[in-house]
């Protein structure tokens, strides 16, 4: 469905959940992909999203456990709390949802609930959960799934296929895995190998031995990483043994990318967690006051530098309505720093690359300096009718560039050897010191330069 | 190959290039994967890249046409261009590499090379080139492959089969499309399916006929959201009639994705184009000026509201120390944008969703105020040892908070409905009317309340 056709479908929902009209509602959704259902309940309003999930649950409980599957984690788990749900029925939900997606929605429950679900799952399920989750959150082991084909060396393509047809359920169906007596990995062969050799060759013959793959404590971003560069359609996950654990498919890279790429924006903004418009104004505001008492700090660092002038600016008022140039300085800074962000998220950042951008990134702040700098510098004259008020804010703006540079090159980079996440709070670090600078150097040049010149 | 590895490479490779022993650096270099070498290219300087290029190029062309296919086509283009090859030498370098690749790089070059090897390529590569060219750039008529196995409904599966075994090059191996005899596209059959089912059978009774396609003029941005939301590893892409024109795999898309959010998080800086450390200092500048102009502007148009009140500066001139609360203000009010950023790339807004966003954000921003507000407000009235500034100050913060929830969430909308880009320029304008209306707050509530009461 394109996006023309769910922003019709999103209104149709809401008006039937507004007037309640519960089977006209199921009978717009049942054929609807679970997919689409997703994304829609993604922009619904938390009451409206359990209405929509009550009825789709009394109706069809396999396609709510899709709709549920498709879901992001969080949307997911906070739906199942609200729906009031006893566990046994949100267990029944679970019966109809693979493990790894089960367990990432028990990672967004409360401690309790989770337990009582696992209680109550079959002790097979239970073991396959446990064994996920026993893996670090955001690793391969935690996000892999434990539903794959792993056939022995010898066996012939004709048993592969039989294999396949027994199995025919299973999650990632376009690779074979290969393991030897022990379990452990040793070839890959693609469906279309088997379809390509004949029934009596042995899967040793034909199996890739080169296989891509990855540990059980892998970063999720390392394991995105590798998909994404080697182009593959799924990524086999093994212990330190060598030992075939898991495969994470392509999907889920795709998951994992948006997540971070989504969690790197908002980072820029100060917020370390999703805000959405359906969060609740107080949740919001415990998500956001940290950053700004944070930011409180920094502007009481540039306020004092600004007190020490007093004098300064009871004798030259107009010189204060210049401040606003440092702002200019700032964004020119968190330029650089978005440059510095992007390279450091490609990969390490040596300490000859480190020289070379500062290099760089000065005569970058020159040369914008210099061509913004005649503006404002005619304009500050213009404006004021004093020629030295030019001169100032010309140096003023050289000067405050050059930190800019030097700060916007080197914080990123002190932030990763620190272990800082470089999306996060540099900015503001800078727009302190720019300001700071800036205002340092425009009082203070107006204090020199016009008592002596004027 | 994890990032350690590839960074003890990465190292061996710069030793290699600097010492000039191509031999040892082919060496070395051979047996790696061109997606590896890649990554390493990504990170060399312009001239490193050119020298291991060459070293590649003249020991295994058709490897050289890997790592060109796995580059980011503007660095490929760079390569391609700086390495001084004559016309003849990239076509045949290009004879290796797929027609979707070779479109992308083609974007990159200068229109007067382009022209050129597109006259000296095969009629038949030619033909397919310039069919993708005609396409719009970012659609995905533009990025598809043409290289796809597509079979008529009456085909038996042994057909099918044998089809595969002739056709072993074919890039997409997954799925097999079945079409009409008009070409148009009419199921989807997998590789698995094929497996299962006897030889005998005919296509038409095992294909899926509810195929999700694009259709040429589609939005790269809204393929990547489709293969997303319905977890695909290929998608097909059909004409205005229906009739199968290509197809675009997961990894084209994993691509699209990473591109898009790269783009975003250099938008957020004001940065349109993707910008390196090894990108020249005089290009950066272009890119990053017009950026700092409109950033002047809103400086300017600051700068003119401070202006309003020099009497006041100048009487009251420890209030001037005060300024930088409203950089807290700008902020918060950052926050609410990327929060609506998000909302708006998820898919529409309505004006519903809007109001309850606009009321959110307004309850949020009170929050923030009163616990932020409290601290300034003593904070002020302890350093100064004037109640009076405590009271401005919290008004100040309370007043231009809510300017700011409001700019912050309508900007984004305003910039949506205007055709503009979301992630690209809201923060400054934002941050002109915080600080525009914050000093207009600041100093003109001074001027009233001051007078009056002190």
């Amino acid at each position: 469905m394109n996006e023309k056709a769910l922003i019709v479908l999103y209104s149709s929902i809401k008006k039937f959940i507004r007037a309640r009209a519960y089977s006209k509602l199921w009978n717009l959704t049942k054929k609807v992909h679970a997919a689409d259902i997703a994304a829609i309940m993604d922009k619904l309003f938390p009451s409206e999203r359990i209405e929509l999930f009550h009825v789709i649950y009394n109706n069809d409980i396999e396609k709510a456990a899709d709709v549920i599957s498709e879901l992001d984690p969080d949307i997911a788990a906070e739906i199942i709390i609200k729906s009031d749900f006893p566990p046994e029925k949100i267990v029944e939900l679970f019966r109809h949802i693979s493990s790894d997606d089960v367990v990432s929605i028990l990672d967004e429950l409360p401690e309790e609930i989770a337990e009582k679900i696992k209680e109550l799952m079959s002790p097979k399920r239970t073991e396959e959960v446990e064994a996920l989750l026993s893996y670090k959150e955001e690793t391969a082991g935690h996000i892999m799934s434990t539903d794959f084909y792993a056939l022995s060396e010898d066996t012939t393509v004709a048993d592969a296929i039989t294999a396949i047809q027994l199995a025919r359920e299973k999650e990632s169906g376009f690779y074979l895995y290969v393991v030897d007596k022990e379990g452990k990995l040793v070839g890959v062969v693609s469906l279309k190998q088997l379809i390509l050799n004949p029934p009596s060759t042995r899967l040793k013959d034909i199996m890739n031995r080169d296989v891509i793959s990855v540990t059980v404590d892998t970063d999720q971003e390392e394991v995105a990483r590798q998909v994404s560069a080697y182009n593959l359609v799924a990524i086999p996950v093994v212990d330190h043994d060598g030992k075939l654990k898991g495969v994470i498919t392509v999907d889920d890279i795709i998951d994992v990318i948006e997540e971070e790429a989504a969690e790197d924006l908002l980072k820029m903004a100060g917020l370390e967690e999703i805000d959405r418009i359906t969060t609740p104004p107080i949740k919001s505001i415990r998500k956001r006051l940290p950053w700004l008492y944070v930011n409180l700090i920094t502007a009481a660092v540039v306020s004092s530098v600004i007190s020490l002038f007093k004098g300064t600016i009871q004798k030259y008022a107009l010189v204060a309505a210049f401040m606003p140039i440092t702002g200019l300085v700032g964004n020119a800074g968190v330029q650089a720093i978005a440059v510095m962000v992007r390279e450091l998220a490609l990969g390490e950042v040596s300490w000859e690359t480190t020289r070379k951008a500062l290099l760089k990134e000065i005569l970058v702040a020159l040369g914008n300096a210099v061509a913004l700098g005649i503006i404002i510098a005619i304009l500050g004259q213009v404006v004021t009718g004093k020629p030295i008020i030019g001169l100032i804010l010309f140096l003023v703006l050289l000067g405050d560039m050059v930190i800019a540079a030097i700060a916007g090159t080197l914080i990123p980079i002190l932030w990763k050897v620190a272990g800082l996440d470089p999306a996060f709070g540099p900015g503001t670090f800078l727009t302190m010191l720019t300001d700071g600078f800036g205002y340092f150097l425009l009082f203070g040049l107006t204090s020199i330069l016009i008592g002596k010149l004027m």
